[in-house]
């Protein structure tokens, strides 16, 4: 059985990062692909490295023909998905990436992102889509909301353990080095090469950033009491991949023992041995999420570092994962390629 | 049915490649990793990008039983090479990674490698792996000679060019732009990080680089009469990819043309749009080549613009597109991953 | 005695350049900055690695006098430059960094450029700026036109061969490697890190790149006769630094005898032993230009590599070159810092 | 005034380093450069930046005749430099860079790194080369041992806040992200291009990373009582720079005011508006330190992000600006050199 795929916003780089995936998929067909900026143009014009694929041209959304697809995946901007989203059909499955449906509350989401929401009918039915702990939801969910990479990151260092009741939930510290492709492919001076290349700096910091919404939101729920956690991104020179270095008051060994068993049977995450710490290098291009755990030296206090791929693991890989349990596939299908290294 | 693989030399990149590659091929099993400098550690050790596959422990050569391998994959070093396969069993399949097997003339080898070769009995039945040009010969071969990284580029770019006699065979430029995987993971003072990235400049100068003799062999072969090319490696700081621009005498759009032609049918090589030029960004972590052919201002004269990436075409690809067509399998299998891009 | 500079267009990366130069120099002053896009801002906002330094607020060019300025350099875009330029005082030292005042002749510029000039009368009496051929007629100019980045690349490497009579004329071909400040700042999609690095390609192939025009302009006034050269630029991942590699037709040996000769009282251009070939990253930061000449395998053939900073060497250094012999300062003052490696 | 100088150790990164800015000071004439592994090699050879410097050739150190030398900088490892400058005459002023004079209690030194102190005596005199602190003691001192480059940014962050009591000591974090030529110029497998590129990691983790004794020693002793706090590096592809984002419980406000207030009248120290973050392309190449100081969302918690460039700030530019203080030179003198962006 193959099921028809289309995808809006492949023109970005989750977009191209989705065609890669579902290109390997032997259950999954590309039949449209929108992007309304560049409509009119091939893939191979907008993304030569995937010229040798026999992909659709890039359409305007009003020319695609929803009729026959099976799944839609949207990697369009914030604020544009709920539009967009909106009057899609709606009985059609779809897999947002955007950060539109991450936050339920619709309070919430107007405090963080500056306006109001406006599909408030999709917004009560989106499922989180962090797969590893919202397994059953997806499976049966019709929309489900991408989480965000940073937010992803932070969430698989950090959920067993408040679950666990392990550490002191007023003391987390999560220091994240973001690569470039997470800000996307957007025109900004601070993005060029000559400007980032050979340097690295913190931004948004002190409690800004967007990706807080999603860690207050899901951390307060599993703890059952409002939970908030300092959250600094910096910005790196390399191009995929996130490390979260987070800082809890808590027994190293125990916090180690309890991430062993909360991922034992998770296919994408890999617990290192105690002591180690992971890299970024070692999941790019990859699905994988790889977590160590480490004491400090300063008894009662653990370092939990996680590594993903912002782009795979963080985005494009875990919204093809939830669409496999959406559709019924196997959720590893497409997504089991090694990383790339060097 | 499933092959029984063994892969000696895994400690390398090319070595880390092909467990990349073979990871996701239906049909091969990895049962062997030899790899003596790092004998007794796990793969998740020496290759940590590599730890969520079930792969053997590395192990000496000696350890390795090779009655039930069906195909043995040779990613030693040049020398070292031709030592191991002189002392494997006569029947066994063998893809070389290496320079050892390339030159069919020994006094060319030891010219280019400074030794006589240890292994001429193996030498005089190797078939050269330049896929798409020994395609038949390899079907049937029990030892195939992978073709140099640069000197698979330039003969992408040349070969039907001689073939057809459209460009004078006394002026031909390579100028090669290569990343710096192809130089392994030795350990010398102008690969480390601080010392490489953000310059770039030009080695082997004047025609000192090894894989000379390759084109030498080659082109003079296929021409029919002595034939020299001027080759400058340049090395860039980037890990992957090598640009091969190559200056040639003769009609541009007859060159376009023929390329066209010549490689219609091959999977892995894309000729562009007559103009256009390809880009190394657009094919790493792939086994595709992309070609392009521009006309210079000057009349008569064409530039020819080869573009694939060193570890999977260049060597590791390659060498799985030579085992799928040694074993009977689908030339193709394993290896129609798109690139990673960004 | 100090001198007191303007510096307009200093809000692009040569601006910046000219400014770390001048910070260091003992006897000029800036004491204006223009930059019109982002007029009022402090250039700790615009450039903050300039924090430390006491300058005045950018502005717009309407509002310097220019009454108390010695001389201006003009950092701004083509087009743009010869706009501004013919407005400002008749009797003002200029140095400009664009491409405007570079070629001669009138019809060359429109038929490079695209748009006829607007200001000939500035043109006629414009000095080309490559200060190593120029020397004597800079001291003497009102206005000097810098010379291109790449076009003084290939200069260094290739007009005392074309004085001394020792190359082909009619088979010279120039393989550029830039670095991405060549682009400047300008927001387009191909010069962002994720699309950048790890990546390289040809661009402006077959002889369509601007800077030809210099090529031909100069070689030819050499040569005394129509000398066209076969010029290909590629774009690298780094950010700093051009590498010409140069392929003639000629004496290796003569040739390198000729390069000591012609240089062997320059402060800025080193030529390297026979034999050996610079690197971008032992000239990175600094005003040095390094050239090695090398012999090919094949005989009577020679490859001349040279490699220079595009924003010092190439066009900022250059400019502050220029301005010390037009103000009667001893030439190398301000520009002998050492090249920043690592 | 001229003073003689000689460099041991020249032939690594931070000898390199010194060696440039030196090329540039007015007061300083090299007369001696060290370097046992490759004496008897010209420095064009081990360095090529530097060619265009009129140097002494590389030596072996027992080769050098200290009588004429004025002071003598110790680039050497740890270990060997204690040994060396234990046999350097008596009256010699040193500037040692190594790690093996800043901890001042020998049990301290044997506990981090590992070997008991062979120079007890040379030790005792030394003075802690950390200049906006110890700058009295530095101008009579006759050895001062240079800071660790990470230490010198945390304590840049931190050494204001613990003085005058506005942070919890007991809950003080740094997360450092170190470029690699912090790592020296050894061959080591993480240290290659193709290997750290494109990807991050934390290193050191859970309190063993040797800088903490310098950390314990400091802040211990200004707040008069032990402090240990939480220190995490990670490496980061880039080459120059280290960026400290250190999590502090106090008043932001009132931390910023006191930082602004400490560094006052520091030349090299740049405090940025309250708010702000500094980056590290914004110092690399010179010597200056940019701090950022930004309040978090969660009350009584702040952020101090401190920036500067590992070669220069945190050792070759800092031990010159200590030697300019041994020598009765002015502070800034040779050092006043802006960064270089891109």
């Amino acid at each position: 059985m193959t099921y028809n795929i289309a995808i809006l916003g492949a023109s970005g780089y989750t977009g191209a990062e989705l065609i890669r995936l579902i290109a390997g998929h032997p259950f999954m067909a590309i039949k449209a692909l929108g992007g309304n900026s560049k409509a009119g143009q091939s893939m191979a014009t907008v993304f030569p490295h995937l010229r040798h694929l026999d992909l659709p041209d890039l359409v305007s959304m009003e020319e695609i023909d929803f009729s026959g697809i099976d799944l839609c995946f949207c990697a369009l901007p914030h604020k544009t998905s709920q539009e967009v989203i909106s009057s899609l059909p709606k009985d059609l499955k779809i897999v947002d990436l955007s950060a539109d449906f991450r936050l339920r509350d619709p309070q919430e989401y107007e405090r963080w992102y500056g306006n109001p929401h406006a599909a408030l009918e999709q917004q009560a039915e989106a499922v989180y889509g962090l797969t590893e702990f919202y397994r059953e939801e997806i499976k049966g969910a019709r929309l489900v909301a991408g989480t965000g990479c940073n937010a992803a990151t932070g969430q698989f260092a950090l959920r067993p353990l408040i679950s666990a009741g392990l550490i002191d939930l007023d003391d987390i510290i999560l220091d994240l080095k973001c690569a470039v492709s997470g800000a996307g492919r957007a025109l900004k001076e601070n993005l060029l090469h000559a400007e980032l290349s050979e340097g690295y700096h913190a931004y948004a910091l002190g409690g800004t950033h967007r990706h807080l919404g999603e860690f207050d939101q899901e951390f307060s729920q599993i703890a059952g009491r409002p939970v908030k956690v300092q959250f600094t991104p910096h910005l790196v020179p390399a191009n995929r991949g996130i490390l979260a270095t987070v800082y809890v008051k808590g027994d190293a060994q125990a916090i180690h023992k309890e991430m062993k068993k909360a991922y034992s049977y998770e296919p994408f995450i890999e617990v290192l041995p105690f002591g180690e710490a992971p890299s970024t290098r070692h999941i790019r291009g990859s699905n994988f999420c790889h977590i160590g755990v480490v004491g400090d030296r300063i008894e009662g206090r653990a370092i939990v570092v996680a590594a993903l791929d912002n782009l795979t693991k963080g985005s494009s890989g875990q919204a093809l994962q939830n669409a496999n349990l959406m559709l019924g596939i196997p959720e590893t299908e497409g997504l089991m390629m090694a990383p790339l290294f060097p």
